[in-house]
């Protein structure tokens, strides 16, 4: 016989840093889906806390956004591609980007969009990188580069300045491309950066943005933020027809609410990315480790002595980022604590000197 | 200057008969996502509440069922109709399927399932009303039918019998059909007909179900369940790649369990229903009031006296069904209350008592 | 060893009713693909021959006519269905078009374009057939009708008359929608109503139509055919994302050519009309056989004596229409003549006298 | 008034080096074309000239080959690509490679097939450029390499050895891969490398071909050839579905038996080829030229003094291959001729004589 009750079936004290997506929900936000839960409300987005998302996406990201809540990261970046784009067009992307590498072709294979990929050797697109694939306009043979797609923080933990994506902006507008900025840890790179989000999207030219907030703090909500409404066609139908759009839409609103009314989002994504500088510190202090990147937001990258990787995996869950060197990632999250990193380089500096034996 | 906490926008009082999906979320499955939380779990369903849920999804539905849990009932259905066709095939629907008129052609867009509507009097097919389309088999110019999809309970909210639904099963699967339930309000067929799940899935001959949950007082949780495993292929990329993996998984895990573990899900849909016979018993009362078609669920279809329906609805929202004849629908959820029901047949009596003068 | 000389392979006097693409090529067409050959031309229609077609498409069609060739006429129904949409929109259809029956599901395949299939008892549309499926605008969960496709002649053999499409075209373009005719067997409609071409598309509304070519003596080439440039975007790429350009152009322009500068076309598609009529009236005198449809352009349905089908098949091969009745559909083409016509009645004739010993 | 009569609107003498589909039709296949026609054949593929060109096709690839004759070779690859992946699925190419580059994004918006384009030196794939694409298997975040497709000759006009392919083919297989390839120009590379089609292609562990006729000497003829049945799913329902599927297919199938029944194919490639090599040579001997490429096949690559590019273009057409350096192609095709060369040598060096003034 099934249980009524659900009970715990997890250790809540355990924590590890695999990824910001391992954690959990933070309290404010709990409380926020009980707030708004109750009676009726219209469904699909027409109720009251939707509407006040808008206002609250104004105050981010200036008077002409408008914010269009989905589930989740891959939702968000096909809804903003597929608006951004006609059936013959192309998104030029970095090699490493999510949605060219971690959504299983969702953008070809809902959207149909074609992905331009370009290496790069930090995870960042420049004026230069976009030229790889900015050409054959106007001749049929070829798909359009319509897009131009950037993520921030990026997939490697490195951050844009506002100058650096000023300059992609600048360029791509300039080439009649639009830019798409995939802000899964936006907030991250706002934090680590001291600047409010609208410095780092409306005002240095970005047009449409993926909106974390999962990675954030919340349960699962994202939002496709439009800032040039030319820039798009049709957000609505397209969210609906990618099988993003939420009946008790109130729920994701609140999230978002919760997350973005007041600072929450910035205290969550600061104390990460504090803990990420914590960790790179310790580490970098015991003998053997070596910190392959700094911090510039809130991923550690980081090259352990042999057989420290597995022994510490188990009670510390993270991951191997390439196989080849062993260099691990080790992300940090709103619910990282100082506990949690200083416990972490203690184990790790015991199986060091215990290596050393 | 944005306020930091989130307050009340609505009033929670408030409450109508304009669909299920206006209705908040069950009081147990808030206090499920706060049990769940806190700590890290492994993401994308890799955490104890997701496995905790194949357990009692093979308790409602057998133990070949499994589970994949996604974020809403569109995309329930066309990750299933996706990973139940190929690219050259066809699903036979009803001319009213939710996933034929409602779902912004989600299944040709994202997955090119093409879909072969047949005209119904009662939103239900038969095998002969499958064989209008169930032609063309190994001839290369015609989509290849492949799957036959049922509503239950269906969209003019009628219920199959087990003895209908297994009749098209059988039909179909002589064919060499497989079957697809989408059963956004499967649990209110079930209260109504007093029988458990798997006795209008399973046991009936059913391959796979798109399993409802918001509708029954989930916040925005569906499932997959797949019965019958060799009728799909990869259901886990499919989920992917049609953007409905969540990350945060154990939360959509934890609202399937807070539904089904226990009878939360068979008390919140029998409510549902015992609101809608009371609301046309009620309505049936009142001169002038013709119920069109009495319940099997919790949809309530009448004729109300001339300028009743615009006089209700700023009060007790619900929808117009027919513009030409002035049908309207009024759904009844979890959350209806006699007092809701009564009030309203109080406020309709005495507008047609007023109309009367 | 294989053979360097391909030889004949197959009897040329040897025709029959089954379609009007067993046919072969008209001589003048072959003739115009030797004419066109030698040298070097711009590929992909950079070539006088494609050039010269505008004009000859501007001469039928009037001078807003524009031309994009293509290979087949599913090809031609996908590009323009493709470029008349978006990805949100839907085709009204009747549920008998080749669109929707008879191309394994090209349009949502390819192009992910909805079909809104109507009945009709005659295969034609009409103001009424086409407001059951023209509905929902605006309505982000309904796929947005956008076009409105006719059949001319349709797939049952009837035509259109010019009144009954300029009341489809009118209706539509009140809601909004465009049309599309799917013409290819366009000559025989015109032929049959003794009308020019433009009498039947721009001067009663159509915007764009597939140009049938093969049926009509080609070897293989259609085109699409605008003729108001604000119902379509960009037809060049989607001709080519839709694998429909042909690199050499100059042959598929130089056979629509061949049939469209002078009057072939005409001729072609009144000698196939005519051999239909003489065939229905043959048969109309054989005892036994019902004609269950006066031909309107090149296709004869009939009743059959018991028998009779299957013996007349195998020297003059056609299609059994409706497998429950054993009514068949017999295709004259333009290489169909007196001899071939009188022949056949006269063994039908046999078969029946036969039969009735 | 338009003129019945189609007269020659181009001069049958002026032949240039822009690409190998500027050339016309080989007589003897115009022959064929006349060969075959005349009478009814079963139109869809459904001739004796379809079937005996299976014949011609296990001729050339042995036993287990299977022939699936299209209209061009983005069509051919398309098919194939569908054919050879399910929808989760991404095929690894290079990053020049004709799918990805040139064909308008058609195997992403006609297939949703991924690709993952890896940079070469050389237009050449190797096992270690194959791996840099070839991971993530089973993690249901990735698309799921499935498929490596070369092209040969090269989109850069080199050729593979059949060593380099059976390493690529060996190591693909090891993956679980299966390989594909562009054989739009595979006859100029069995002419050069003096090796019957098989060995290239079958004996080297190639899977499906796209067998390219058009370059060779077809006015719109390709083929799918599939070499291990395994390797596809239902080819015929794809290239129906993909819009590549011919009603009077007799005419198709005979183009491609005209060339391959017997040796046409080669003698067309090796003239093509010998050009190349004399006007390679031819070049070298001019003051000022370079010639940046030996030809492989039928491409020369070659820096022209400056100005000489424009003055020879509006002769002799070519393109200019890399805009920066002025780097131009010069293709030769199966009509080119000693004169041709020699006489665009010789103005070449006039111009260079010239400017030497």
């Amino acid at each position: 016989m099934i249980e009524t009750a659900l009970t715990r079936l997890h250790d809540p004290a355990r924590k590890g840093f695999a990824s910001d997506n391992y954690a959990g929900v933070h309290p404010e936000v709990l409380q926020a889906l009980a707030t708004v839960n109750g009676g009726h409300v219209g469904a699909y987005g027409a109720d009251p806390y939707t509407e006040a998302l808008q206002d609250v996406v104004r105050h981010h990201f200036g008077e002409q956004a408008e914010c269009f809540p989905v589930f989740n990261g891959t939702g968000a970046n096909v809804v903003a591609l597929s608006a951004m784009t006609d059936r013959w067009d192309a998104v030029i992307c970095t090699s490493t980007a999510h949605a060219h590498v971690d959504e299983c072709g969702a953008p070809e294979k809902v959207a149909g969009v074609k992905m331009l990929p370009v290496p790069t050797p930090d995870g960042k697109l420049t004026p230069e990188l976009v030229d790889r694939e900015a050409h054959g306009f106007g001749f049929e043979h070829h798909a359009q580069p319509r897009v131009v797609t950037v993520t921030q923080s990026t997939e490697l933990g490195t951050v844009y300045t506002p100058e650096q994506l000023r300059a992609v902006c600048e360029h791509a507008h300039g080439l009649g491309l639009t830019v798409h900025l995939d802000g899964a840890r936006l907030a991250n790179a706002a934090a680590a950066l001291d600047l409010p989000l609208r410095a780092l999207t409306t005002d240095v030219g970005v047009d449409v943005v993926s909106w974390g907030g999962t990675k954030n703090g919340l349960m699962g909500a994202e939002a496709v933020v439009v800032l040039t409404p030319e820039a798009v066609r049709q957000p609505r139908f397209v969210r609906k027809l990618s099988t993003q759009l939420a009946s008790k839409m109130r729920f994701v609103s609140a999230q978002l609410l919760a997350l973005h009314a007041g600072d929450l989002w910035l205290t969550a994504a600061g104390r990460a990315n504090a803990m990420a500088q914590r960790l790179a510190a310790g580490l970098a202090a015991v003998p053997g480790v070596t910190v392959t990147q700094l911090p510039d937001a809130n991923a550690v990258f980081a090259l352990l002595p042999p057989g420290a990787t597995a022994r510490l995996q188990e009670r510390w869950p993270f991951y191997v980022w390439n196989a080849a060197t062993g260099e691990v990632r080790l992300m940090c999250s709103w619910d990282t604590t100082e506990q949690d990193v200083d416990g972490f380089v203690a184990a790790l500096r015991e199986q060091t000197v215990g290596a050393g034996h």
